[in-house]
């Protein structure tokens, strides 16, 4: 299985026709009497556009490797992939992306309001295929999907939370462990662990396997996402549907560059830091110091602000000169002089390299129970996928 | 059932009892191993403001006048304030509100990021009560009233749909039953609707008895919104504030409204149509300074400015600017004249009073089966109190 051709004809092939099945049931959800263009349409904006669907592919290849059928894991696969959807519509809000698989977002499209409520639609429709499934599944493992789809949202919820966190609070000080956490909360979840354990469930599979499975997800997951930082420094046009560097404009949280701070000596550090404090270009009008001016005495006079704080703004605003104040290609240039320097790529791609191999050793804890199939293959097939998809 | 003292005095027992109840149910919820500073605590926020809680009482009132325990009610209760109150922060946002429930909206005070987020891992929360409830009322209720979220969740999203598509197309040529329709979908539905529903399936309450339940619910509370529309418009319009006027200075399509536009001259409606076409003052983000947002939250998160300062400092930035391109309390005062001239405010209280008796109707049908008690009292207390909770 590290023919690469051969990986990339089955992985195509398979996640494709995962996806146009469910995208098929999504469809089949959406009320035929009511008007679809100002809320339905958009729902089906962000499945429709290009895109992996790496979560339904992993939730009906674990549920028919462990002998369930296609139809057992489909609406769970639904429901994952409309999470999923919703969760980055909800995204893109937050970090303000401009981009979203070649083309606009959709807040970019159709303004916040629209944006917010569209993923909230998805989200509430969610649940629907989850409870039509007992019909299909049965009882006992539609519950066991539900509970499980309960946890998921609060991880991913949680792991979204303490990322805003450390952002709101300029937090840099992280270990590889706070990083790797953060990932399993945030993106593991929703996007590795719950895909295969709902396919599990969803065949009736022991808790003793469905963990086993989900072990695998959890370390390939985070491998994924180490590998999808690292493409995100190296990504051409086309190659990658989020803007190029964008992590570094966004000034996100990753591996190396966590990494790389550890390492850097004081004063690089310090630089990197205002750098990575600065907005990236975009929505970002001047700002008013001198009008803020008394409001800011008041404020301190009241207590609610305190005379560090008060130095801070007022420093803050003096620096601020219009050519100063959002992050230029040329700094951005120099934190990935930094992370060069101090090896930050390499240690990512090491770290990287040791999941991938605690992903193969689950795999291979699976192999005396997962069926041989193509269904098992497309598993196995996504450890060789992690790294060869950069190439 | 008409005499206010004592109307008021049970109102307000009964409605407050629920909350706390509520309220501790939501705390139990809490995962007590993960840190809750920046998630659960915000959680709490707007539950914990001074509030009616009139949802968890309808719940609980329906459950118990159906023979049904408070246990059977109370975690239906929770999943709705929850589901309540996460729709008020992401509203809050889509409507750029300042102000909820007399504090600064959350995402004033945390940033649109952290408040989507919360708002999410609400939505996330409210479905471990409903299937925690399995072990309380069975399986059969549960399940139902899972069904029933998952309408109302639907519901709710395609009238806040409906009312965002008007607003983006600019659109004002809507009667009476487009109006009572956006209501229903958007308010009434997880406002009375579900509710009293949830509450008569925890019960194991009849289909027939109820949908007449459903039935009153539905009638009170479109008289609820065009009360609380009416409300609104009471008092003087001065500088903008959520509680006096607000609705006209966001251009929210209300009943006075909309008769207005049907009834006002062509010339009147012209320049009504191009005030309301202005956002308010303070509601145009090029105008809030969002460089300095950043330096402003970190300073929050070190504690060296307080939320209520951040969202005093935002206040100020955006009232800094003022621009030709808002409305004008002049305009807003305009608009209010249409509306006395054109005999709105009284059309909308004979509409209102129309769905009050067709509600007391409905609410006399149900009187031959709901147990006489405190809690049958409340449900007709409530006929009372839309009109007299102005006074």
């Amino acid at each position: 299985m590290t023919d690469t051709p051969r990986v990339r004809e089955l992985l195509t092939g398979y996640l494709e026709e995962c996806r146009l099945q469910v995208i098929q049931e999504i469809q089949r959800l959406i009320p035929p009497d009511r008007p679809a263009a100002f809320l339905y349409e958009l729902m089906l904006d962000y499945p429709l556009r290009e895109a992996k669907g790496l979560r339904p592919a992993l939730c009906i290849a674990a549920c028919r490797a462990s002998g369930g059928t296609l139809e057992a894991a489909l609406r769970p696969a639904v429901a994952l992939e409309l999470y999923h959807n919703a969760f980055l519509i909800h995204d893109d809000i937050e970090d303000e992306s401009h981009l979203r698989r070649g083309r606009p977002t959709l807040h970019q499209l159709h303004g916040v309001p629209v944006a917010i409520n569209v993923g909230d639609a998805m989200l509430a429709l969610s649940l629907q295929p989850l409870l039509d499934n007992i019909g299909f599944i049965g009882l006992g493992p539609s519950l066991r999907i539900l509970q499980e789809v309960a946890r998921m949202a609060r991880e991913s919820a949680e792991g979204q939370a303490l990322e805003l966190d450390w952002i709101r609070r300029g937090h840099w000080a992280l270990e590889d462990a706070d990083y790797v956490r953060m990932v399993e909360q945030k993106t593991c979840w929703y996007s590795f662990i719950t895909p295969v354990t709902l396919g599990a469930l969803a065949a009736r599979q022991n808790p003793a396997h469905t963990a086993q499975l989900a072990e695998f997800a959890r370390c390939l997951g985070i491998a994924f996402q180490i590998q999808d930082d690292l493409l995100n420094l190296s990504g051409e046009v086309g190659a990658y549907g989020k803007e190029i560097g964008g992590d570094l404009w966004e000034g996100k949280r990753t591996l190396m560059l966590l990494h790389m701070m550890r390492r850097a000596s004081p004063p690089e550090r310090a630089e990197a830091e205002r750098i990575l404090s600065l907005p990236r270009p975009g929505a970002n009008p001047e700002l008013r110091g001198p009008a803020l001016e008394p409001v800011l005495e008041q404020l301190v006079a009241r207590g609610q602000l305190t005379p560090e704080g008060l130095a801070h703004l007022r420093h803050v605003m003096a620096e601020a000169m219009p050519s100063k104040k959002e992050k230029t290609p040329e700094q951005v240039r120099f934190l990935l002089k930094l992370l060069h320097r101090h090896g930050s790529l390499d240690h990512a791609r090491q770290v990287a390299q040791g999941w991938l191999e605690q992903a193969r050793r689950a795999f291979d804890a699976c192999t005396g129970w997962l069926l041989p199939s193509v269904h098992r293959d497309l598993l196995e097939v996504l450890l060789t996928y992690v790294v060869e998809r950069g190439k």
